[in-house]
């Protein structure tokens, strides 16, 4: 532990400056209460060292008004397990406390069959709601029906290499076995689940960049989404690699070969899911004053403007994430590896377009996702996070390759609630009716209030102006 | 309150089929219990009207292995103050208990010559001490320079008109007006913050999709992201358009317009910020046996292949994208709003590409981001979930543009970490590193342990087999 920061943290100078304060005034703060000016451009020099409780002390009484509050406020936010505390607490660095996002269950899922209750991790009002409602809407017509497109992963190692082209292609070729080979130990529980290397290749850049090549390799990690592993074997093919470039005859004669830097790929298109839902268009709801064709037509132009235009690409596909992240978090997966990848295949084509499809041919009305989905249900925070564990208990178990189908049922039919309001009825109301109890939180409401409020807008618009004079109304008891 | 569904809660019946039952045997099972098809079809209705305990009942029974348990877990993750716990159950619908995500904090980000400690919550385990070493490297390297480069917020009217394209320009000219004026009870209170609607115009898009228009706003939403007030004024816009191309001379004769749909964007390229840090490539720390200026030519070349290799830009870009959602998450914005028009504007070449620069010119060495961010710093859950309005005030209240600019500098730390880790020693050494606690988590090392092997692992390369080993020599006490 560091004696200055703690020093720091036991008297109450850093209960003044906010920020705001620039640099330079921080200094002559600094100076005027005889600290060094040393002290004060590493302010928080061993930070990571420190108790939790230092660090909130630091935080509270640095950056907060009212540091014992600010004390208060993160531990009420602590479990009372202080094991389990601990738990959460050493996920990363620096924790604090835990950040709260509503976990949720969206109900009714029928896909390929059998009935799912999704777990839901979101902040956002109307995801679980709309989800919910999707599922009921398509458990009437059917249910979602799904399968797996490819489950194959990616990793490079990015190097240079100055030299003869055709003679980097025969050591490659010729030093393929021993990459394998030397990769083993890393790779032999992976095989025994039936994963592992699926292949090797030279990939030749030098039009994009002078000497650039990759060794391109391809990985089935099957219930794992990988990282560590894809990663540990690709640091293992740039060690064979220079060990044998600098001996393999080869290359005897030829300039060095520099490694730039080994990892795996988010963008997976081969590791892919396609869920879908069809009906008779006349077997669509009729709303909105619209025939259930209608309805079937509408959704279809709603898919071709999203097809053909990028403002509009961007919000529908962000629809689609918020299903599939609140399912990919509340399974313990990296949203972000998700996003990443599944934005950048909506963008393959070299316009950023639709995720989703839709169709109506001979009366029948079809709808489909196809995303890019690299997913575990092993490693990582799986067995880690109680809430993790419980979220795949209650999806039955699934494999990866299940889980995937699960995730993209989930984003087509977060698509569906949000193209079908968007043609009907318009987005606004079905958002600010789930907005509501939010702004009935923010505005101090009490139980009474909230039922009477929203028994009120059940036939009324709600907007944040609404809302707020409504509730004066309801007050003055005019 | 559905009355089958309080009836089915308070029966084991939910207990015994699982996930992966067939839609079929769940029937045939519920005709061995004299239930009706009927509501095994519909075997959740009015699930969302349910109580919470009725909920929790009903998924523990119906999908868990121990109900008793899977409840007490669920309940482990209430916050003891009821009335906090209610506020957090009401963000949406269906909420059984709270997903902790950690809550951590990054300090010493010295951005425009201010220091901050900036919030994250994040489950990786290597982001936010990412995140701090950036943070400290660069505070003893001049800090963060930051700007915004723009806060221009943009929504559309899809619509269809079948008719003369000239009478349509001349008609949206004519109506614009009207559309503005029409839509100041929206507009006021924005106007008074110094925002409102910047313009409209009429965009042709027919050659993409026969008939295809659009109404394009453009919008200015000061410390709001703006979503609510967007999509308001859009749909006043609908109603407006429609109202008077039914009368407006211009159309006289002309096919009716049909509005297909009204809805802000969420790809807002003039909504972006810039983030950046420079020294001379000398000062940059030798490391992995490179000089600081070998290093800093490896940045820039890992850069160049992020620019012209899709499958690498994609895993960079979510590197930056750990950083930035952690932030934005902290501080209530939505992560999926902010991933996707960060991705699109990563594709908007034709090709998927880096969104973050590198360059050494004359001796020095830059490295920076630009990248597309719509937040709010106020509304939505900013106000609402106290632990945002807490990491807000951490972050000494800032205005969106403010937040747009420290989210910046987090996405660009977070880069420069990944980077220099490919660059030099190679991911995984500090990945593992990180992940080490939760390995002995998962293993069930106790303190004693837990101390020994972080000691152990100090001089030695972590791996999940590497870590079982050695637990198991500790234990055996060999």
């Amino acid at each position: 532990m560091n004696i200055l920061s703690e020093i720091a943290c036991s008297t109450t100078f850093y209960s003044r400056p906010k920020p705001g304060l620039r640099a330079r005034q921080l200094q002559r703060f600094c100076v005027s209460l005889k600290l060094q000016k040393n002290e004060m451009s590493q302010p928080v020099e061993g930070f990571s060292k420190l108790s939790k409780e230092s660090k909130i002390r630091f935080i509270a009484e640095r950056y907060t008004a009212h540091p014992e509050q600010t004390e208060n406020l993160l531990r009420q936010y602590w479990n009372t397990d202080a094991r389990l505390q601990q738990l959460h607490d050493e996920f990363i660095e620096n924790t604090l406390s835990n950040f709260y996002l509503p976990l949720g269950v969206a109900p009714n899922f029928l896909i390929n069959g059998e009935l799912y209750a999704i777990p839901m991790a979101i902040e956002e009002s109307s995801v679980v709601a709309a989800a919910g409602k999707s599922a009921k809407y398509w458990l009437e017509r059917g249910g979602f029906n799904t399968r797996v497109l490819g489950t194959e992963k990616i990793g490079q190692v990015h190097f240079y290499f100055p030299g003869n082209r055709e003679k980097l292609g025969r050591f490659i070729e010729a030093v393929k076995p021993i990459l394998l080979q030397d990769a083993q130990p890393i790779t032999r529980n992976m095989v025994r689940r039936g994963g592992g290397i699926l292949g090797v290749e030279l990939r030749d850049k030098t039009q994009a960049m002078e000497g650039y090549y990759q060794l391109h390799g391809r990985f089935e990690t099957r219930d794992a989404m990988g990282a560590n592993f894809i990663n540990s074997c690709l640091e293992q093919f740039s060690a064979t690699l220079l060990r044998e470039a600098a001996v393999h005859p080869a290359l005897a004669g030829e300039p060095p070969l520099e490694i730039l830097m080994s990892i795996l790929s988010n963008y997976v298109p081969d590791c892919r899911v396609r869920a879908e839902v069809s009906c008779p268009a006349s077997a669509l709801e009729a709303e909105g004053g619209l025939s259930g064709p209608q309805v079937a037509q509408r959704l279809v132009q709603a898919v071709q403007v999203a097809d053909c235009e990028p403002y509009r690409a961007v919000t529908h596909n962000k629809g689609i994430m918020n299903g599939i992240d609140a399912v990919v978090i509340a399974t313990g997966n990296d949203f972000r590896a998700v996003e990443a990848g599944v934005h950048a295949y909506a963008a393959r084509s070299g316009t950023y377009r639709s995720l989703t499809g839709a169709s109506v041919e001979d009366g029948v009305f079809r709808f489909w996702l196809e995303v890019p989905l690299a997913l575990g249900t092993v490693g990582g925070l799986t067995t880690l996070h109680p809430l993790v564990r419980l979220a795949l208990e209650i999806l039955g178990k699934p494999s990866a390759p299940e889980l995937m189908q699960i995730v993209a049922a989930a984003g087509l039919a977060q698509n569906f609630a949000a193209l079908r309001s968007l043609v009907t009825v318009g987005i606004q109301r079905g958002h600010m009716k789930m907005h509501l109890l939010n702004i009935l939180n923010q505005l101090g409401a009490n139980e009474g209030e909230k039922l009477a409020m929203v028994a009120f807008f059940k036939t009324h618009t709600v907007s944040h102006n609404a809302v707020v004079d409504h509730l004066k109304t309801l007050r003055s008891g005019t």
